[in-house]
């Protein structure tokens, strides 16, 4: 592997739980500056209940102030009203979210593993009636904060189910952060033998500090894409314990000294931590953007 | 790769970087407890000049306090004088470390790379005379501070001058942190292809956010053993921005999940690193340590 895409998620993910409100024209500016330093396709807002997500409350203005960026601009839905908030803006690209387990999927979405699958299946078509891209992520599915354990055997069925109905790619996100190197390795091989052909992405929280490594085995066994968060902002509100996206600094940094291009500067993502840090008001967890680059002329 | 050995270096390389002079009482008992939880082999001590390395001022009466403990106690040694410190106490194995480049040889220990060599050789026959084992570490093996890249061929040709001298394994140091996963794989080849048969061990650090992935990479590559410090805790005094080594229980999390097994308890280490962190009297790096365990019933 010579090559990976990266997804920027820190507009969407990255935010959803941070306690603290970013302005509107933060946020625009956010994914202007992740564009400007080469990101291609980032999910700029969620489309989600604003009582549960206040962060995401502006999702329309968002989304209004991005029209012109030049970037396949994600909209994060959970549910057919959702879809349509989000068909009625700019959004290139609708993400459905689906729950590997009953258990994560009634408390965050109040619906089973599959009724998720349906809802899923539901915006699939939405989005191809009304001419967008679609893709589908399958989330806790390396771990459950209340069930625990999720095979791969499960996964890749829920996979063959999504990947019937014609999705762009499909995605396997570990929620909650507890994923190690040696299952992703399974669980790449597992989807993969069950869905041959279909694109798949990974999504990775640090929380247990596997994030880096885990993508390392993701590129290794064929993912196609994966996502990150500049400055290793993000979690999710519904997870215990769930912290960080793996940063996306520290991710381009371990792909761009081992071979690997995204098309994505490391040099300009540094900067948007920094700009995005004083926004935040504290420094943010990613590692690459604290210390000295190497080598010094590098990226 | 289904186990692993690792060697706890919590003692020398966590400590050595640290202003605040831990009591020798309380290294003996960081030794105990980390043998308690399963750790085999244990670096305690460096034989250094105690005004270069206050730190390691105790080294004597530290090795003095473990003399009964049962697991393979490793003492630092850069010379021949140090050799001589080591050899009079009890430990049962000698460390070298030669510099892979110059200009951190020079800057770190007043000697080329060529230099630091010979004095390794030396090191391996005085362990000889004196019945005990002896290893040597390539530092700065993925990067030096002040050279940048060092070239794999490089680290191939001082490994194969090393092995000659019959050490009992050789080690590749990341000492600043700045290796890559694809960098390990490469790096593991060469060496390998140039001393085969002799076991490597790796020697991560987290500075820039690689070093599970690393250590997941030099695995696959075959590494016989890979370094670890309970909690992150160390870096190099010498190597600007160096930071801490890989954390044992996020390294044992990874490696454990992923069906490696390494004979040392995760929820040991866990407890080792909450009494450490009241010790250094500030919360630890180590990610695994500062959230719930998973599964909650595992290890």
């Amino acid at each position: 592997m010579t090559q990976i895409e990266i997804v920027e998620v820190s507009p969407r993910d990255g935010l959803q739980n941070e306690a603290q409100i970013v302005a509107t024209a933060d946020k625009v500016e956010m994914i202007r500056r992740a564009v400007a330093a080469g990101v291609k396709r980032i999910e700029v807002a969620s489309f989600v209940d604003p009582r549960r997500v206040p962060q995401m409350a502006d999702a329309e203005a968002v989304c209004a102030g991005v029209a012109d960026v030049d970037a396949i601009k994600i909209g994060l839905v959970l549910n057919q009203r959702g879809a349509m908030r989000a068909l009625a803006t700019g959004v290139d690209e609708l993400g459905a979210v689906v729950s590997a387990s009953d258990g994560f999927g009634i408390a965050n979405q109040g619906r089973s593993s599959d009724e998720s699958v349906a809802d899923a299946i539901a915006i699939l078509g939405l989005a191809r009636e009304h001419g967008r891209r679609a893709q589908v992520t399958i989330s806790t599915a390396f771990g459950c904060p209340f069930e625990g354990e999720v095979a791969p055997e499960r996964v890749a069925g829920i996979a063959r189910r999504l990947a019937a109905a014609g999705p762009l790619e499909i995605a396997l996100g570990d929620t909650i952060g507890v994923a190690a190197p040696g299952q992703i390795v399974k669980m790449m091989r597992a989807v993969q033998a069950a869905i041959p052909g279909m694109p798949i992405r990974c999504h990775f929280h640090d929380t247990r500090g596997t994030a880096v490594a885990n993508a390392w085995a993701a590129l290794t066994e064929g993912a196609a894409t994966l996502d990150a968060s500049i400055g290793g902002l993000g979690g999710c509100p519904f997870a215990p314990g769930a912290s960080g996206n793996v940063a996306t600094e520290d991710l381009l940094y371990a792909l761009h000294r081992s071979g690997v291009e995204t098309g994505v500067s490391l040099a300009d993502v540094i900067e948007v931590d920094h700009w995005l840090g004083a926004i935040m008001a504290r420094p943010l967890p990613a590692k690459v953007a604290r210390v000295s680059m190497f080598p010094p002329a590098a990226h």
